[in-house]
């Protein structure tokens, strides 16, 4: 298991179930691609790897995004949130980033 | 009481305390501003005044973004993503968008 720097690891704060809010932005456009959870094994994997892993709250297990459809994130920053409960990655996406096909998850339901 | 569009009302996938996950962005330049939290009266309320509007979790109320700041955030565009769990605001923000004073939630703390 990877491990999250400790000094990173105590900024976090999780919610009841131990993750932190991820929101997947791509790089260059700014576009808003999706927003997923992340444990601190996630986070420690993203970081070390650069491949943004999430984890999946109707799999319970982590989930490296792209690991079956080939649609990867490829992570050039991470930041994080005020209060510690939100994770900000800005990533070169390949192909679609909703699992719909759409390029990103919000293009297909506008409210206003 | 503002009462959401039971279409829209119909299409939300809220948490267990009955939220769904907003995340604002600047209009115009992308960016992320901050990650917070609306029931089905702060989107309704968002949708109607055009002045976004949060649930605030700690203080466990209504929160007209920039009310007491004057930080306001006028709302441009909302979009609900493809699982119905997180909605996209494209906003102008007045002033910093944070509540420390820093423009964004994301600005002072970078892992990668």
């Amino acid at each position: 298991m990877t491990t999250l720097d400790p000094e990173v690891a105590a900024r976090l704060k999780r919610n009841a179930d131990g993750l932190v809010c991820a929101v997947a932005q791509r790089r260059g456009t700014g576009e808003v691609l999706m927003v997923a959870w992340m444990d601190d094994e996630a986070l420690a994997l993203t970081l070390e790897t650069r491949n943004a892993t999430y984890f999946s709250r109707s799999r319970g297990k982590l989930w490296v995004k792209g690991e079956t459809s080939g649609h990867t994130q490829r992570v050039h920053e991470v930041r994080l949130d005020c209060d510690g409960d939100t994770i900000l990655l800005v990533v070169d996406q390949e192909g679609a980033a909703c699992h719909t096909g759409a390029a990103t998850c919000f293009d297909k339901d506008r409210l206003l």
